[in-house]
């Protein structure tokens, strides 16, 4: 038997992005950065996900127009180009809330329960009332986001690999409900038509049955055992996980760069801030005084400089760090030569789109419309399966 | 304080019904009746909502296709007018998905877990496998069914009032959370507009500020106590119940006339079916011989004499049968021409839109167009007030 989708020159992939402000260097070294060239080598799509937004912030919503459009700017700054990837709002794409509640209709309620995230979430936003059916419909969303576009591939870090899970057992539950199209080879033997028509009529217990519907020739095919001569096009098929570096970057204090520790560097952030935050930044806590050695290796500087640095200034770094050579402040000096470098094109960029904002509009808008667009195709073969027409 | 929503020439009324098999006459009675009545006097939107249909039924599609079609052509030959009311098909206006999901954000679990119909339904199907997400979000789609069209009514009959209440809540939330558009009168006093902004520094300790959203506003305003002056224009306006007459039709078999019991009269029986039909309808037990007089007030015949029969005709069956001077298969007679009566110009439209398919498909999309353009407009005062645009 042969399982496929439609075929397309490139993989599909699609990544999505909640917008809660503007992009630390942290969600741009674990997502953008990996976007940027993956939109050379699949035909991608990325989208603004305004609606999961809502999930856990609907009791303010204040900045999420900012937000949105913070986003936007991020992405296209990043190197994201509408050239090469689609690039959209999803609640620009209605489809996606179709899809949500055509799923939720096959999907238990125990699935979406067990999610751990629903109850962890729960827990550390214990201000928000999340007790909400769209908070445990989250992983719904998320999965109807990807399904809609019957991509390839799931970009995710290592960490974000479960998340995929629950969208390829909905995808599963859907196919095994609605089996998709069923067509035989061009060359197929006629003993295995035959064999599954026979096959079909001893279930239906119809002895002069001919005409079948997907669902009784998919059966019937599985109990002959048959293995060749027929396809069957599945229409949601499982997405695979593609797995991106998402390398743990350290923000000022020493933890996990993230927004809510208050302790993140932005892809906006000017020169003389990025350079006053890394010099308040924490280092190896055993070097006191300027006299003592220090330890690259527990040192969250030196994480940054492993990714902003060339290997030179790492070495020079090191070298430096561990003889006493040099002291901290010297050693932030040229981390933050290399993160303003590493930056310098994604802010001209900015620069270019804050002073362009009709630009950015066309470009969101071409971009729902070729959304739209993929969606569609997808929307028509579910709507089909299902037997809504 | 004046709280009210756009301003229509006619009330606006919503009512919908889920496609699952040709209606009867009890259905036909309970709403389309009176629908029929409705469109004269109101601006009404009527749908087939098709997405309810999967709620429970979502593994047997094989009918959902044909069921669709017989709505649309039971509601067209019943009387509904596409020049007096816009009739169009649920899942061909995508925002009552956007609207749907939206509003999940909001309502809590609990409220739908409440729902009596939630866990009556669960036992009432229970070889079907109902404990889905889809199952449980049933209120709230109906619910996003009808606020979507902004409508001053929902006509139902008595014994569905309970379930406009879930809707009404929902509004009320979704108000509460964002509180529509504040506008001053153009002719309040300027100390007014004055209270308002000094109670809304006052609540946000800035004694600076002159620029307030709606939340700081309508917050300030009720604090002030103040009772004019301002207009505040609510989004989504709580519905009203519109009591619908619903007379408890009898099946053939004396209980109420249901599909799921097998018993009822189709709107589109042919008269020797109907008569054929009501020729096995129990009567009064009590009459057992013809010489036997009868009760018309405990027989389920008389009962359906009293909806489809002349003032005279239940005159002469009731003194007929009290006095035992007809027999019962003369009673069903009278009967059987009444209703053949009543649904004579029903089927005659059915004969014309059955011959003219085309046309009900033109019906249907010039239906869904008008209605999405309804919705749009209630859908950008959404976004707005959330806050997406
Ligand atoms: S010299 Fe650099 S690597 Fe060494 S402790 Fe200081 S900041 Fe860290
Ligand atoms: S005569 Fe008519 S009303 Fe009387 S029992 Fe028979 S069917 Fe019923």
């Amino acid at each position: 038997m042969t399982e496929n989708t439609s075929i397309t020159p490139r993989g599909r992939v699609l990544s999505g992005m909640r917008p809660t402000g503007r992009l630390h260097l942290g969600n741009y070294m674990g997502a953008l950065y990996n976007w940027v060239k993956l939109q050379h080598e699949y035909e991608c799509y990325f989208f603004i996900a305004d609606y999961h937004a809502l999930t856990t912030d609907y009791a303010d919503t204040s900045n999420l127009k900012q937000n949105i459009r913070d986003v936007a700017l991020d992405f296209l700054s990043a190197g994201l180009d509408p050239g090469l990837c689609t690039i959209f709002i999803q609640s620009k794409v209605p489809a996606h809330f179709e899809l949500n509640d055509l799923l939720g209709m096959i999907t238990p309620l125990s699935w979406l329960e067990r999610v751990p995230s629903y109850k962890d979430q729960q827990e550390q936003l214990k201000e928000k009332d999340l007790a909400t059916f769209g908070f445990l419909g989250y992983p719904l969303l998320q999965s109807a986001d990807i399904l809609l576009y019957q991509p390839k591939y799931v970009p995710v870090g290592k960490d974000q690999e479960a998340h995929v899970e629950i969208t390829r057992e909905i995808a599963r539950r859907f196919n095994s409900l609605y089996p998709g199209r069923f067509y035989l080879d061009a060359n197929a033997a006629p003993w295995e038509l035959d064999a599954v028509k026979t096959k079909a009529r001893k279930i239906a217990k119809q002895p002069d049955k001919d005409d079948f519907n997907t669902h009784e020739l998919v059966q019937a095919a599985h109990q002959t055992k048959l293995k060749s001569g027929y396809f069957v096009e599945t229409i949601l098929p499982e997405p695979e996980v593609l797995l991106t570096p998402s390398p743990k970057l350290p923000g000022t204090d020493g933890r996990k760069m993230s927004k809510s520790y208050k302790n993140t560097i932005l892809l906006s952030d000017s020169e003389p801030e990025i350079r006053s935050k890394l010099k308040t930044m924490v280092t190896d806590p055993a070097r006191i005084r300027r006299e003592d050695p220090g330890n690259p290796d527990v040192c969250p500087v030196f994480d940054l400089h492993k990714v902003f640095s060339t290997e030179e200034t790492q070495q020079k770094a090191r070298e430096g760090c561990t003889t006493a050579g040099i002291g901290c402040i010297e050693c932030k000096g040229w981390l933050a030569d290399g993160v303003v470098k590493a930056l310098a094109p994604i802010q001209e960029r900015r620069r270019y789109f804050e002073a362009n904002p009709a630009e950015v509009d066309a470009i969101l808008a071409d971009g729902a419309t070729r959304a739209a667009a993929r969606a569609a195709i997808t929307m028509q073969q579910v709507r089909s399966v299902v037997g809504l027409e």
